[in-house]
């Protein structure tokens, strides 16, 4: 038990002290590679992904000149196989933080750079095996749909109809609509129809054309996505029904954001799902290797409903997306 | 659509190409004060997290030294509501970091610090109410159970007897033992019974001397903590039944962790949940003011197993705990 007693005397001591200026340790200053494997800009939320990917790694040049950032960024699942096996046989990285272009044909890859004992951030999409990760850094699917879900309950009349773009069928995409509908259960709202518009601009364009001929009253969008919402704001001003309906997005592209703070009655809100999650899960990698701290687990960023109050905290203007 | 093909260049040109010493951006710089408030040593665990705070606060204060901390320690509810009020009135801080002494007493100080527009990291015990808090740091209760239970169903046989020793009576406590439960479900193992030792290390020996007297057959016990481990390990000496069962504890203490490298009979493993976690909540604290990585959310740190072969990985001989 002395221990305990010992223990008891230097913690007593640092009772409300502020310790700035306290012992200053030498850095780890040990050099690691960190390798960093993303889908390339096929669309707007990857774009600015691939953004704060590169701002991420400027920031941790400066602040740990001793890790260095293998980036590379793939078009498709075969190549990002290739990338990874790259960074393991020529780059000798040390962790691999890894969004996977599909969960499917990136698995055994991943796991094999897990077997070969280097850390694993698996990124937003899930591996089709479970426990192969150090760390998962995911957006929260389920929040993101009932964020929206609760948005629409509030603010649409029992009978209105709506309709929803859905993105890649994934299960990522099931959450999110399984959570909106659960979160406007008992509204008596009617959902018309629900398409996959793949989360591009161009295939939600043509959904929701396709839904203006059908339906005769849409009192409101979930196009669930921010790019989607941009086809869809397309398609209605092409029909001129852009008084009828409002649209919700997703993600927090910084036009969309600009526009709820300039009070667009089109665009009254947005639901966050940051493309800067990339920045957490690199971030999160480093500390692993630069402090005690544990940084193996699942972190969930949080949804957040964007409102014209709240916007500018959202608005990055120098993203690309 | 040009954004997107601008977009396109600069990416393409980052493929596969090493970023280290790439442009170097100036450090954000701006002053900032973070308060922390955790409870005081009063048991193995919370010494061996007071540690780390305190080597976390080091580390940062040389990484970023204009980030300033104020760290408390309280020995109570009514104290810690009082460093948290002296935080906000004299020390002006911009984010708390807490680790709630009780939940119900702690939270509406901590809903006022936020609705001050403070950032608000809460560790490891939630408050009463949901949605106050930024970011919630802790470790995974239902892992913890369900990687003891698993080593148990793995290693007893059907008919086997067990004792538990539960700790304060809490959420987390019954997260716990109820995933350990359901983890040994359907092994023939028997519970024999289940008292709350407190996480303490006398109270265990005492519950685990009133086992002793009590049950002529005991093959294993699950302490369920390193503290009480340690107790029940005095009270199964004085009573001579040493070689009759094994002990699974659970945390990470250096003294089990070593006798787990040194492949002791009576604790064969041991099972994560770091003190430690005190660090990635500062560390991440810290991050949402250096970087742009989002860092609000559920970070829930893993629980895993600490056997002979891994055990050097987990033992730390410079911390108290």
């Amino acid at each position: 038990m002395d221990r305990r007693n010992m223990l008891k005397l230097p913690l007593a001591a640092a009772l409300m002290v502020g310790v700035s200026g306290g012992a200053v340790l030498a850095q780890g200053g040990e050099k690691k590679v960190i390798g960093i494997s993303i889908p390339s800009a096929t669309h707007g939320f990857m774009g600015g992904l691939n953004w704060h990917a590169q701002e991420t790694i400027k920031r941790l040049n400066t602040t740990y000149p001793h890790i260095e950032f293998v980036l590379s960024t793939a078009g498709d699942a075969s190549k990002q196989v290739n990338d990874i096996e790259d960074m393991i046989a020529t780059r000798n990285i040390d962790a691999l933080v890894v969004l996977p272009f599909e969960s499917e044909p990136l698995t055994a890859p991943v796991k094999s750079v897990k077997e070969a004992g280097k850390w694993v951030t698996v990124v937003d999409r899930g591996l089709s095996e479970e426990g192969i990760e150090d760390l998962y850094v995911a957006g929260d699917n389920t929040a993101f749909g009932r964020v929206a879900g609760d948005y629409f309950k509030a603010h649409l009349k029992s009978g209105a109809k709506i309709v929803i773009l859905r993105g890649i069928p994934t299960t990522l995409d099931n959450e999110r609509v399984e959570a909106f509908e659960k979160a406007i259960d008992g509204s008596g709202i009617e959902i018309l129809d629900k398409q996959h518009g793949n989360w591009n601009r161009d295939d939600a364009f043509k959904v929701m054309q396709d839904y203006l001929t059908k339906f005769p009253q849409i009192d409101a969008v979930w196009a669930a996505d921010d790019d989607m919402a941009l086809g869809v704001l397309e398609a209605i001003s092409a029909s001129k029904r852009e008084k009828e309906m409002w649209v919700i997005g997703g993600a927090g592209m910084k036009e969309i954001v600009k526009r709820i703070m300039d009070k667009d009655p089109q665009l009254p809100v947005d639901v966050t799902y940051p493309p800067a999650l990339i920045s957490s899960a690199i971030e999160m990698t480093v500390l692993n290797f630069e402090s005690d701290a544990p940084m193996s687990g699942r972190f969930i960023i949080g949804s957040r409903l964007i409102t014209p109050e709240n916007a500018a905290k959202f608005y990055f203007p120098d993203s690309p997306f």
